[in-house]
């Protein structure tokens, strides 16, 4: 088993080599009759990765083995195994388990499935699994997709977290129609896939950003059409009541009230990020302009294969910077930082010595 | 002109006969050749018409005369009126005028045009118009609507308002299909009509109160499936995640995590009145179940059309108190109580002296 001796967060351990007694998901380690072995190629560093590994969210128990954004190769399958064979280029995102059974995984949301299984993940008995910095992951074949040939393993793996946390409610909350208006709050690993799947929708795209610093980058590079300074009170002023929708990638509380004036009549302000305590919301304008406040989280197996397929069509990929494995804490620290773009992509199999 | 000489409130004035300079809207007292002449047989007293005559929300200017829930026959139409003829019976609802051009009044959502002009309304050059607690009424056809044979024109009245303030949102949100569960909060004029219109579409309904006292009504009378009690933890932990949406009537700021946490994975929250203040919003279960919270006001002419039709094909009416015109003011002093079942409605043509 490979370990990173210079870590400061994570701490890897051996991989559970059974099925867990009594329970009705495979866990990793032995590739059962339904399951997918993949070896890692590459895999992004999301910023839930950072809160899991400093426990930020309260429920980390260590040894932690983050990372949900796993891109690689089928090296085993199951006899009952049907999607894949060996040599396929798949990814495997933030589940890799779900009742399979309840309303939501009936409608392909296992994303809120009650028992869904988060790819890096404590049970109840205290065993775990392990997520995608590592050499290999054996999953139910339900939860691996596909990559389409001509999406890099290495740009397109951020796309399994950041690419359907900003697809599936575009798709949901009807913001993707050719010629809508949509606000892009923050341009960070969601924010600029967000940009660039809106832009494919034929959209016109503003994003919405603290300060001018990536004006010139959001609108030369990514193609966005407008840029709008939210601390700067005349420009937040000469754009209300111009957009559909808002993808809030953050949230900035004292900014709220705005968002929602940004909005035209009908509009929908849709969060991908919470925090702590809630928010203070105006009620008025959600009556006066039917506008509605709304959240998301992630997507299911069949939309987000249905969205790495978009993606190919469209060449979306994630703008990464490539990293070796013993770069993971530093990219720890520059991430904690905002300093990346957009997302930070361990080459596991160039640079994981197992 | 009809004069309530023991208001307290209320001063009526002589209506205003002219068109205004400049305007492309016909202000009451002649009739255009567009224009239907109405008589008022019944007018229902809405609660924003206290707050109007109380100046509770800071823009009335005396004399105010109130009334937006009008039910009569048409008395006079003009050489263009097509939709009516003399005789028939009517409703006027809570708008007389929009603009008729813009993208809302091209989807029939004049409740959301901008330049919408409410029943009882002041202008910007100090004209103004009167509602419906008058004997006649002059309105562009447009805004008239047609009441179903069977339905009674005083138990129907408050539909204009109440009974469109509550159907458009149950169908703009989805919340309008058989076998759903409707949370609706408060049994008031709006409560009580939603309860009758989500049985009408073959839902299961609860409704939420702060107290037991009208529990009986509820099930027995108006056809509610469950009462609960918001003030009784226990029951409200017992009912959650089991709604698809909840209509609150009224805004009991405390209250919206716990009607956030009855809804199911993917359930509504719509509000129908506001307060002044900033609500305070839990974010974390937008995202993890992906609920949504949202508003409502009104409903545009060709809905308010469906809604009476539907109204009349399932027999909804409005419980009311028929009350005369020298009752008035006594009216609004129990109304601020709460004490009315549900809808006060003047007996217009019978008590109102011209």
């Amino acid at each position: 088993m490979a370990r990173n001796e210079a870590s400061t967060y994570i701490e890897l351990a051996e991989r559970p080599t059974r099925r867990s007694e009594g329970s009705e998901f495979l866990l990793i380690g032995t590739n059962g009759d339904e399951d997918v072995t993949v070896k890692i190629i590459y895999c992004g560093i999301c910023h839930s990765d950072l809160h899991s590994i400093k426990d930020e969210l309260g429920f980390s128990i260590y040894p932690v083995v983050p990372g949900h954004e796993i891109a690689g190769v089928v090296t085993q399958i199951g006899c009952k195994v049907g999607k894949f064979k060996i040599g396929d280029r798949v990814g495997v995102g933030c589940l890799i388990g779900s009742c399979r059974r309840c309303s939501n995984c009936e409608q392909d949301l296992e994303n809120y499935c009650p028992k869904r299984i988060n790819t890096y993940t404590i049970f109840n008995d205290g065993t775990r699994n392990y997520g995608g910095y590592s050499d290999i992951i054996v999953v139910n074949e339900h939860f691996v997709v596909h990559f389409p040939d001509n999406l890099p393993l290495d740009r397109g793996a951020p796309l399994l977290c950041a690419g359907i946390t900003v697809y599936s409610p575009m798709k949901y909350y009807g913001l993707n129609e050719s010629g809508q208006h949509l606000g892009v709050v923050g341009l960070g690993g969601l924010g600029h896939v967000a940009v660039k799947f809106a832009k494919a929708f034929g959209m016109k795209v503003t994003v919405i950003s603290r300060s001018e610093s990536k004006k010139k980058e959001a609108i030369e590079r990514l193609g966005a059409d407008l840029f709008l300074v939210s601390s700067d009170p005349e420009q937040m002023q000469a754009a209300m009541g111009t957009m559909d929708g808002i993808i809030s990638t953050f949230v900035t509380p004292d900014l709220i009230t705005s968002l929602i004036h940004l909005l035209k009549p009908h509009g929908k302000l849709i969060f991908l990020s919470a925090t702590d305590k809630p928010v203070q919301l105006p009620l008025f304008p959600l009556l006066t302009e039917r506008k509605l406040v709304a959240g998301s989280i992630i997507g299911g197996l069949k939309e987000t294969q249905e969205m790495l397929d978009f993606a190919g069509e469209h060449n979306i990929t994630s703008d990464i910077e490539v990293i070796s494995m013993d770069y993971v804490n530093t990219a720890m620290e520059r991430l904690a930082r905002g300093d990346v773009r957009y997302r930070f992509v361990i080459d596991i199999a160039n640079t994981l010595t197992v």
